[in-house]
């Protein structure tokens, strides 16, 4: 008698990205393509806690359109969480309740597509199912805009944010320029990445020759200081006539405070930030007097499919279809990662890691990526950055907007029949 | 003896757009084609004041390619201003020195590429120039983001600005559905639009169908109810897990207190607005506790040519090409203008009106544009707006980033030799 094909359990996690649906449906149709070895993928109905509460969403009552659809739509197209689990020696009722829930529903094979603390929460379920007499396979899937995951060459997610980036500024600095004679003369545009300058540095694509904007890009691995950031202002003004400035949502003054932090915290204890554009712009309007317009974009651009990088979006496909493939001939507890293989022409190919390499690990950007003077990036950035904007990747529009796909999520049939409360 | 051919001017006014260059590039190739009825085409540098100053751009010395490179190029590529001439009897000086200036560079003819106050000053120049015996043909040409003049069915510039926004929320939106089970449940992004809702109507382009985002949409002819409105945020987390909010920057109080007021005035008085977002974010944190984001895209949305609409590049590029043909059938003190022919397959022409008819005129939206509960757009809406953001039209990419032309920008010698102040 032939043993039961297994199911596998598939969660979104974290801030989502305009790709990470590529990564779905990279696993999904892969999983379509193995039948023989795979029965079906259920996703996690808002992430993780979809698996908690039983919330499976039966992803085998999609059409192939849908699930090819997914591969050109943002937001994470199953519901994401910011949820951590902790560790299991604390919180051994969740790992627990995982593995309840695994057995109930014939799953096997777990995938998880997220940053660096999830890709921890995916080596812990590893470890823990193994020390249960439960071995579940363990595949976490890259993605974050932030690109702080260590040993890929590069994060899924990140290049497609990245040259939404440095086309905005690109554009609206061309805006700026026009309007500097008699209004506009500094534009701030405020982007993502938390702690590292990863999609700060980005904007710096925009500028091939010096002189060209973005002018001053403002890193959180750089200390703010008001008065040299003045100077330079004034002095760019005076050459250029205009001066336009990206600044990462994560700088900081020397004292180690935020110049923005709104009081909130995520539920990683995160501190929320937000609103570093506009007080950079009264800093502007205070000593220098010069007009003003200040930009914050906020999830437009982790969510604009419409500009995503090709690149981006095959890698972000590919690392879903090798997690599938890395699962079924045998692996555990690794995570997919890029490999760049040569820059020019940019070639890459898909290879992996253990868990424990990436788990909590951050990979700052590099300090020979920012120059000398800490307002711009160097050409070694821009040799690494350049391949992972290249290339379109456009959705198809009805109406005159992007048509995403909207799977229908319906959910598996309960079993275990019980309110699992998650507090 | 043949009469000398006569040159031209064109200037750029007020806020630059995604498509102004797109009526420059179809005058300039217009006028290109009639070489033995114009001459040269000068552009103002930075709008009028060019013209005032004498700082004249030769855009004769600019390659064809450069030339067909402004149709999909954003910003304004002989630079704009924000500068108001007044009335010819009070600021005679002025009026007097165009009329020095052309003269001096064998102008005839003189092209405003603006919105209604440029229309305005388009029409005393006409009548000026005449009264003062030196008759110049005087053509406006329109544009504007804002979509507010009268006569024609729409204005180059709002198309595009209007499909970044209605883009924008809806991947905005499903990034934010997907958080919304642990984290984001409000999501804020205001657009641009001052004291007309236009811009902010074109979000709800992106519903179509009840219970999709955007939920709410803040309009600046609706006075602001705050209690109705954090009732309508949290009935609609009640409903649908998250809400998602468009603001127009020029959203009042019933007290006709601006909710975000920088207080600055452009050159026209105009109050700058900006900071909407972040305001109603305070609203909803204190009042719901909900997690929010927001986003403000500020010039974003209008140089936002990788997603300009193929409409709107069309039209703008009509009316450019359309003015330069007008004036040399001899039309005088007129603005080209969209005619929308049909609906449904959309057919749209170019006329013209008398510039008397334009001038300081705003058209409003519609009151039956919105819906009965203030917060949403009605069919009539729907009808008029989608042909407007319909089609794409995409500029070249290179290392990832749009190609955009970037003209040489040579003035002309001058031949007045005086420093002419405009203080």
């Amino acid at each position: 008698m032939r043993t039961q094909v297994k199911n596998a359990f598939y969660a979104q996690s974290g801030g989502v990205t305009s790709v990470i649906n590529s990564s779905a449906c990279g696993l999904i149709q892969t999983a379509r393509e193995n039948s023989n070895e795979i029965s079906k993928v259920f996703a996690g109905k808002n992430g993780i806690i979809g698996a908690l509460k039983e919330e499976l969403i039966d992803t085998s009552l999609e059409s192939d359109d849908t699930v090819a659809g997914l591969n050109s739509t943002p937001g994470g197209a199953f519901g994401s969480c910011r949820f951590k689990l902790g560790d299991p020696e604390t919180n051994t009722e969740l790992y627990q309740r995982l593995i309840d829930v695994f057995k109930a529903h014939n799953i096997n094979y777990f995938f998880y597509n997220g940053g660096g603390d999830s890709q921890d929460t995916t080596n812990k379920i590893a470890k823990y199912s193994q020390s249960v007499g439960f071995p579940i396979k363990c595949i976490g899937i890259p993605k974050t805009v932030d690109n702080d995951l260590p040993v890929t060459d590069c994060c899924p997610g990140f290049g497609s944010v990245a040259k939404y980036v440095a086309t905005s500024i690109l554009e609206a600095s061309l805006d700026v320029e026009s309007m500097a004679a008699t209004s506009t003369k500094v534009f701030i545009l405020e982007v993502m990445g938390r702690h590292a300058g990863w999609i700060a540095a980005a904007a710096g694509l925009a500028r091939e020759n010096t002189g060209q904007p973005p002018h001053i890009i403002l890193f959180p691995e750089i200390p703010f200081e008001k008065d040299k950031f003045i100077s330079k202002v004034v002095e760019t003004v005076k050459k250029y006539q205009f001066c336009s400035i990206v600044a990462s949502e994560g700088i900081k003054y020397s004292n180690g405070k935020f110049l923005a932090e709104q009081g909130n915290h995520d539920a990683f204890g995160h501190a929320q930030l937000g609103g570093v554009a506009p007080t950079i712009a009264e800093i502007v309007k205070t000593n220098t007097g010069f007009k003003y317009h200040w930009a914050v974009s906020d999830y437009l651009q982790r969510s604009a499919r419409h500009i995503a990088s090709d690149t981006d979006v095959k890698q972000a496909y590919s690392v879903g279809k090798a997690a599938l493939e890395f699962a079924l001939e045998g692996k555990n507890a690794i995570m997919p990662i890029i490999r760049r293989i040569s820059n020019s022409p940019y070639r890459w190919e898909v290879s992996y890691t253990d868990l424990s390499n990436v788990a909590n690990i951050e990979k700052n950007l590099p300090q020979n990526y920012i120059d000398e003077e800490g307002y711009g990036i160097t050409n070694n950035c821009r040799e690494y950055m350049r391949p992972l904007i290249a290339g379109e990747n456009y959705p198809s529009f009805s109406n005159g907007i992007p048509v995403y796909s909207k799977p229908m999520n319906q959910l598996v049939k309960r079993i275990l029949n019980d309110d699992f409360s998650i507090g």
